[in-house]
C-alpha cells in the first residue's frame, strides 16, 4: 500500500495535510537540592492538587515531576507548552530547587526506602507500591520524554473517502493499518533515534545497589539498551494486527506479566481510550516512549526533534510492508536498537553505513513530497550526527563527565535553565508574543492546573476549563465575571458620570462640546474661578490636554481647545482635580490592591545629569519598550523636553541631590510612570468609595482611579472633595499590581481565577 | 434687587444659565368614545399598575388620564417626553377611545353619579370622595396642564456665591426670596397669559346642572375665571414670604378650608417636598396650574408655549418689586386675570394696550440679555396674538362652536391625534431620531410604569428605572443580562466557532486565511469537491463574497480570493451550506421568535415590471430607508442588476405570474430582504439546538442564525447537517420580530423588560 499510498496523498492534493498531525507529550524529571541530591520538598503546594492537574504531577516518586501538554496539530504548539509547563513548574519550587537535566537520576540514597514514593491518591499508591516491589524504587527514577502522535483526522477521512473505501471495511481498520505499519516499522528502525538521541551514558554510583555491573565504558543510551533492567521480561506483544496487539496484552496481563498495559514498556504503544475499546474505536494515537532527556535544552526534547520525529513516523508510513517473519523482523529491530545503544559514543557506530543511507532516504521522500521547510531544516541538524559522532549528544556528554559523574554538569545545567526560566516572572515563556497579562492569567492557570486553550493568540482569547466548567478570558480579565452592559458603560466616560454623580459620588463636573463659541460661553458660567482641565474627549496619553489652575483667559481658553480639537472633535472642559491619582483594584466586591501612579520622573543625586538619571532609571528590568514589560521605559522627546522646559531645565543639567524631576504631567504608567503599591498604607476610609463606585457600576474585576489629596487622611463624608472619581474601567490591567515599581507585589490574577472557579477553592493570598 | 440681579448676572458671565431651568409638566385629558362621550372602558390594563407608574396614571375620574412628565433643564425634553407618553397612552387605549382634547369636558352624564372616579387605592379613593363631597363630580372632571419650574441650581449657587452671599443667611434664603418675587409678579401679570392661551370659551349642555348660570357669550377661558366654580373660597394665602405662605397654609388646613395643601386652587404654588419641610430646605420649585389645554396639538401645549412661559418666569424676576400693599396688588392680578377670563374672544381686549406695552418691554428685556433665538420665536408667535384677537385660541376655538358644543371639532382633532401617534407603532414620537429598537424598549418602558433616563441619546444610552434597581440599555438590548466575554466572543467568529464546535454543535468547516498560497494549498487538501464560499472575514451586507457549488478551478479560487482581499486581508474559506436561513431570537434560555429571512426578491405578477414590483413592493410603510423602518426598501442598483442578469432578467422584463425573482443573494434585512415569522411553523426541535448555542455562549439575549433546509422535518441527532449554526448575536435586533413582513408581531421586546425586571411580573404573552 505504501508507496501507492503516497502517490495517492499526492493525487488528491493532500500533501499539505503531511505537515499537520496531533502531537502530546510527557516529560519527567526529578527535583532536586543545590548539591545535586533529591529533594525531600513535597511536591510544591502552589501546584494545586494533582488529584485533577492536567498539566504538573508527579511520576513515581514525589520529587519526580511529570509534565504532561495537550495535543496541538503543530509541533510548535507542544513545544510551546512545553516550555511554560517547565518554567510554571521550576518558578514554583522552592528557590533552592532544581531540575535534574538528565534521565538517569542523581546519587540516590544508599538505602532504596529512602526514596519517598508519590502517594496522592489510593490507587496511585497502590501501582507505586507494585513497581516498587517488581522493579524496585531505584529503576524506577528513570526519568524520559514520551512522544505521542496521530496523523492527520482530515488525511485518513479524506484518504478512505476517496480511495481506499473500497479496500477497507471502514475508516477504523483503514487508519488501524496505517499505524500498525508505522509501528512495525518504527520498532525496525528506532536504532536511528537511539543514535541521534541517546543521552544516558552513564549511570550515577550507588544507581545499581545490588544488579548487575554497568558496561565497561560510557554508553549512547543506558536507558535505551536491553541492559537497562526497566524492561518487561518475557513479554511477546504482537504486532501483526490491532486485534492480535489487544489480545496479546490481555493475555499478558492474565498471565500476571503485567498489571495493565501502563506497564508495558516498549518502543511503541498502541493507544486507545482503554485496551479493551481499541477494537472496536480502533487505535487513537501511537506513544513513543523511548526518548532520554536532552540535557541541553530547559524542555528535555527541542523543536528540531519534534520535527524530526514527525517527520520519521511519517517516512514509516511510506516504507513498505516488513518483508518475512514479523517477530523475526521486530527481533532484528530491537537488537539493533540494544547495540547501537551499548556503543561507545566516543567512537563512530559500526552502522554509520546504514545511518547514512536511512538519512539519504528520508532526504528524498522529502523533496518527493515537498514538505515544509522546517522537517529540512530538523533532518539537516540531525544529519551532522550522523555524518560525526562527536556531533551526537551522547558523545558531548562523554566529555562532561568528572570523576565518574555527571553531577556537575548537570547541576550547571540546572540552574542555567532555572535561571532563564524565571529571570522575566512577567512573561510565561512560549506565550511571549502575547500580551502580558493574559500570559500571567495563563502561568496562574497551568499553576493550578485549570486547563488552558489559547483560542485565538493575536486576539489574546484563551478558555480556561475544569472538569466540564468551562470559562473564556479576554485580554486578561474581560470575563463571564461582568456583564456586557459594562463595556460600553465604562467607555462613555459622560454616561459613567451621570450614573455615578445620580448615586452621589463625586466627580469632576464638566461637559463635553464640539462647538467652541458653546463650550466658551459655559465654561465661565459653569466654573467661575474654578481651575479647569480642556481635553480632547478620547485621550491618548495625555496629548491635547491644557491645565488652567485659574480661570483663563478668553484667547488662553480658544488655544487650549483648538489644541485639543485636534486630537478629537469632542472636547471635554471639566473642573481640575488636584490631588495624587490612585488606581483601586476591585474584585469581587472589595479592594484588591491600591496603586499610586507618578508621572515619569527622576530624583537628582547630585551628580547626574537628567539624561543620566533617565537612563540610570531605565535600566530596571522591570522597564522596556512597546509593553513586553510591567513598566515601560522614560523618554527624553519633544513632551518631556517641553515639561523639563517649563519647569527652568534642561536635559544635560544636573538636579540637586534629591529633587525630583517631573517629566510628563499625566501618570499612565505607559508613559513611563512610577507605581507604588500602597494597599497597606492608604487609609482604609477610600476602599469602601472604590468599591461603591464598582458596585454602581454593577463591575466584578474593576480599576478606579480616584484623586486622593492626602492618602493618609480619613476619608469624610461631608468632604467629598477628598475623593474624586475620575473614571473605571472594565479590563483594568492587573500587571502594574504584579509587578509595581515599589511596594507589595499583588497576585491579583490568582483572585481572578478564584473568583471564575469558585469550586477550586484556590489560595488567594499570596 | 431685580434689576441689579440681572447685571450682576451679566457681569458673572451666567446669562447662558438663564437658558436653562428645570422644567416639569402635568397633562390631563378624558377619554372618550367614537361620539364623544366619556369612556366607560376601565384604565388600560396595559400601562401596568397606577399605584407605581411614574408617568401614566388618572386624575379624579376613571377615564381622567393624567401624565406626568420627567423634570429636565431644557423644555424640549419635556415637550418630547410628553409627546412619547401621549403616544404610549393613546396606543394601550381601546381602538374606539380618544383623548377629549379640551379642558372643558365632553357632554357629562345626567346623573353624575355615573361618573366613575378613580379609586386604584383606599388613600386615592378617600380623597376623591372628598371631593366629590366638596365640589361634586362634574366640576373635577375639568381638565388643564401643570408646569413645573426651578431656576437653574448653577445659576442660583452662582449668584449666591459670587455676589449675595452678604446679603442673605444662606442659599436657601436667597433662592427663596427669588421665587418668592416671580410668584408675587406671576400673580399681578398672569392676564397675559390667560389672553393668550385661554382655550375653553364654553362648556357643554349639561356640564353646570344646579350650578349657577354660564356667561351669555364665549368667553377666553372659563377655566381661569373666577366663575369656575373650582376655586377655593375665602382663603386668604399668603405671598409675602415663605414663612407666611407656609404659616397661611397650615391655618387654612386648621381651618377646615382645605383638606390639604393639594387641594389649593391658586395660579401658582411653592412646593417642596412637604409643606412641613420647606421652611428648612426651601422652595424646590414653582407649580403653575392655570393652563387651558391647547386644542391644536396632541400635548396639549406646545413647544412654544413652553418657551414662551420660560421666558415669562424670568421675565418676571426682572421686574421690580410690586409696590404697595401686596394683598391689593395680588387682588389686582387676580381681577385682571378674571375680567380678561370672561372677555369675549370674538373682541379686542380691552386690555390690549396693557399687553402691547407688556410684549414689548418682554422684547427689550431679551435683546438687553441676548437670550436663545427659541425666546424670540415663541414671543414672536404670541406677539402676533396680542396685535390681532383673531389669532387667540379662544377666538379660532369659538368658530367652531356648533350648535352650542365642540363636541364635533373636539373629536375630529382628537381622532387626527390618535391616527398621528398611532399610525407609525415602530416609532417613539419625541424619539424619533434613536435607533428604532431602543424607541421600542422606550415605548414598553413607557407603558409599563418603569422610569426611563434617555442618558446619552446618540449613544442610545438609556436607563431604566423601578424604584431603587437601576437597569441600562444600549442599543435596545445591551444589558446587564448578558456577560462581558459575550460581546468579544461572538465578534470573534473563529473563536465561537471552535467554542460551538467544542460542545458538538455543527458550523460551517473552514479557515482564515490573509496568504493566498496556504490558502490554495489548505482548501483543495480540507474541501475536495465540496462547496465553498470565500468571503471577508469582515464581510458588510455580502460584499466579496463568492460561492461555488463544485470545486472552483485554481484560477476561480484566485479571482475570488482576491476580490474577498479588497475588503479584508484575512478571507475565510469556508464549506457552502445550502438551505434556508432562520433567525432564532433566544431569550431567558427559550426561543421567543423564529423568522425566516428571504433575500430581497419580488414575485411577477404577468404585468408588472421588475421596476414596477420593486416599486409596489417598496410601498409597504413597513419599508424605508436608512434603517428608520422596520424593513428596508428594496433598491436596483448595480448589484441588484447582476443578480438579476445571472438569472437572465432586465429590470424592464416583465417575470411570468407567480415566478419569484431575487434580487440579492444575502438575506439581510437591511439590503431589503423579507422577513416571515415562523415561530408557530417551524418544528420545534430545532429550538433546541438555538437554546444549546444560547446556553453555551452565555447568552441571555441571543441571536442565533441557523441554516435548515427543511423547517418541517424533525431534525434528526444522526444528521447534524439538518441545522448549521452560522453565527450567534449578542444584540440581536428585535425590530424584525416585532414587524416582520409576514406572520405574527412578537413583542420581545417587552419580554427583555420581564427579564430585567421581575419583580414587576410584566405579562409577557403579547
Amino acid at each position: 500500500m505504501s508507496n501507492q499510498l503516497f502517490e495517492n496523498i499526492k493525487a488528491l492534493h493532500l500533501v499539505p495535510l503531511l505537515n499537520q498531525g496531533v502531537f502530546g507529550i510527557e516529560k519527567e524529571g526529578q527535583r532536586v537540592t543545590e548539591s545535586g541530591t533529591l529533594s525531600q520538598q513535597p511536591h510544591p503546594r502552589q501546584l494545586g492538587s494533582r488529584t485533577f492537574h492536567p498539566y504538573i504531577t508527579t511520576d513515581f516518586a514525589e520529587m519526580q515531576t511529570e509534565l504532561v501538554t495537550d495535543t496541538f496539530d503543530q509541533t510548535s504548539d507542544v513545544h510551546q507548552q512545553l516550555l511554560a509547563l517547565e518554567q510554571v513548574l521550576q518558578a514554583s519550587m522552592e528557590t533552592s530547587e532544581y531540575i535534574w537535566p538528565l534521565s538517569m537520576p542523581p546519587i540516590l540514597p544508599a538505602d532504596e526506602q529512602a526514596i519517598p514514593i508519590s502517594a496522592y491518591s489510593v490507587d496511585v499508591k497502590d501501582y507505586r507500591d507494585y513497581l516498587t516491589q517488581r522493579y524496585g524504587r531505584r529503576l524506577q527514577m528513570v526519568s524520559g520524554v514520551h512522544y505521542n502522535f496521530s496523523l492527520s483526522p482530515t488525511l485518513l477521512v479524506r484518504l478512505f473517502d476517496e480511495h481506499y473505501h473500497n479496500d477497507f471495511v471502514n475508516l477504523k481498520d483503514f487508519s488501524d493499518a496505517l499505524y500498525m505499519h508505522i509501528a512495525q516499522n518504527y520498532i525496525r528502525y528506532h536504532y536511528v533515534l537511539t543514535y541521534l538521541f541517546g543521552a544516558s551514558p552513564i549511570a550515577e554510583t550507588g544507581f545499581l545497589a545490588d544488579m548487575q555491573q554497568l558496561p565497561e565504558h560510557p554508553v549512547r543510551s543506558l536507558r535505551a539498551s536491553e541492559w537497562f533492567g526497566y524492561r518487561n521480561k518475557q513479554l511477546s506483544i504482537q504486532f501483526d494486527s490491532v486485534a492480535h496487539y489487544v489480545d496479546s496484552m490481555h493475555q499478558a496481563i492474565t498471565k500476571g506479566s503485567l498489571i495493565s498495559e501502563r506497564e508495558y514498556y516498549g518502543a511503541v504503544r498502541l493507544r486507545s481510550h482503554s485496551l479493551d475499546e481499541m477494537l472496536s474505536t480502533g487505535v487513537d494515537y501511537l506513544e513513543f516512549r523511548g526518548f532520554d532527556i536532552n540535557p541541553y535544552t530547559e524542555t528535555g526534547i527541542d523543536q528540531q526533534q519534534l520535527d524530526f520525529l514527525h517527520l520519521f513516523f511519517t517516512y514509516l508510513l511510506s516504507l513498505p510492508q516488513l518483508a518475512g517473519d514479523l517477530p523475526a523482523q521486530i527481533n532484528t529491530g530491537n537488537q539493533l536498537n540494544n547495540a547501537i545503544a551499548l556503543e561507545d559514543p566516543t567512537q563512530p557506530s559500526q552502522f554509520q553505513a546504514q545511518l547514512k543511507t536511512f538519512m539519504a532516504d528520508l532526504a528524498q521522500f522529502m523533496t518527493d513530497y515537498q514538505l515544509d521547510a522546517r522537517f529540512k531544516q530538523a533532518w539537516a541538524a540531525m544529519n551532522t550526527r550522523v555524518q560525526d559522532y562527536q556531533q551526537t549528544l551522547s558523545y558531548q556528554l562523554v566529555s562532561e563527565i568528572k570523576d565518574g559523574s555527571l553531577t556537575t554538569f548537570a547541576m550547571k545545567q540546572a540552574r542555567q535553565f532555572k535561571r532563564q526560566l524565571t529571570e522575566k516572572p512577567f512573561q510565561l515563556q512560549g506565550y511571549t508574543d502575547m500580551e502580558l497579562s493574559t500570559q500571567m492569567v495563563m502561568f496562574d492557570a497551568f499553576q493550578k492546573g485549570l486547563h488552558v486553550a489559547v483560542l485565538d493568540r493575536s486576539d489574546q482569547f484563551i478558555e480556561l476549563t475544569h472538569q466540564q466548567h468551562h470559562e473564556l478570558v479576554k485580554n486578561g480579565n474581560m470575563t463571564s465575571l461582568d456583564r456586557l452592559i459594562s463595556w460600553p458603560l465604562v467607555d462613555n466616560k459622560v454616561v459613567t458620570k451621570i450614573v455615578l454623580a445620580n448615586q452621589g459620588i463625586r466627580v469632576p463636573a464638566g461637559a463635553e462640546y464640539t462647538d467652541l463659541a458653546v463650550a466658551k460661553r459655559d465654561y465661565q458660567a459653569a466654573f467661575g474661578q474654578r481651575a479647569i482641565v480642556i481635553k480632547p474627549k478620547t485621550s491618548n496619553m495625555g496629548a491635547g490636554i491644557t491645565t488652567f489652575l485659574t480661570r483663563p483667559s478668553e484667547i488662553d481658553f480658544v488655544t487650549a481647545f483648538k489644541l485639543a480639537q485636534q486630537y478629537d472633535q469632542q472636547v471635554l472642559v471639566e473642573e481640575y482635580i488636584a490631588g495624587s491619582e490612585y488606581r483601586f483594584l476591585v474584585m469581587d466586591h472589595q479592594v484588591q490592591a491600591v496603586l499610586e501612579r507618578v508621572p515619569a520622573n527622576v530624583v537628582g543625586d547630585g551628580h547626574a545629569t537628567i539624561t543620566q538619571l533617565v537612563a540610570k532609571k531605565n535600566r530596571n528590568e522591570l522597564r522596556g519598550e512597546d509593553h513586553r514589560t510591567p513598566l515601560q521605559n522614560i523618554r527624553l522627546g519633544a513632551r518631556e523636553q517641553l515639561i523639563l522646559k517649563q519647569q527652568g531645565y534642561q536635559i544635560d543639567d544636573v538636579p540637586m541631590r534629591g529633587s525630583q524631576v517631573f517629566l510628563l504631567q499625566n501618570s499612565n504608567i505607559s508613559n513611563g510612570g512610577d507605581s507604588v503599591d500602597v494597599t497597606d498604607e492608604i487609609d482604609q476610609s477610600y476602599f469602601a468609595i472604590a468599591e461603591k463606585v464598582a458596585a454602581i457600576l454593577n463591575l466584578s474585576v474593576a480599576g478606579i482611579d480616584i484623586i486622593i489629596p492626602n492618602l493618609y487622611q480619613s476619608y469624610d463624608v461631608k468632604h467629598p472633595e477628598m475623593a474624586v472619581v475620575l473614571e473605571a474601567n472594565y479590563n483594568p490591567a492587573m500587571l502594574m499590581h504584579l509587578f509595581p515599581m515599589m511596594g507589595k507585589q499583588r497576585r491579583v490574577t490568582i483572585k481572578m481565577l478564584a473568583m471564575l472557579f469558585p469550586e477550586l477553592e484556590i489560595e488567594t493570598n499570596s
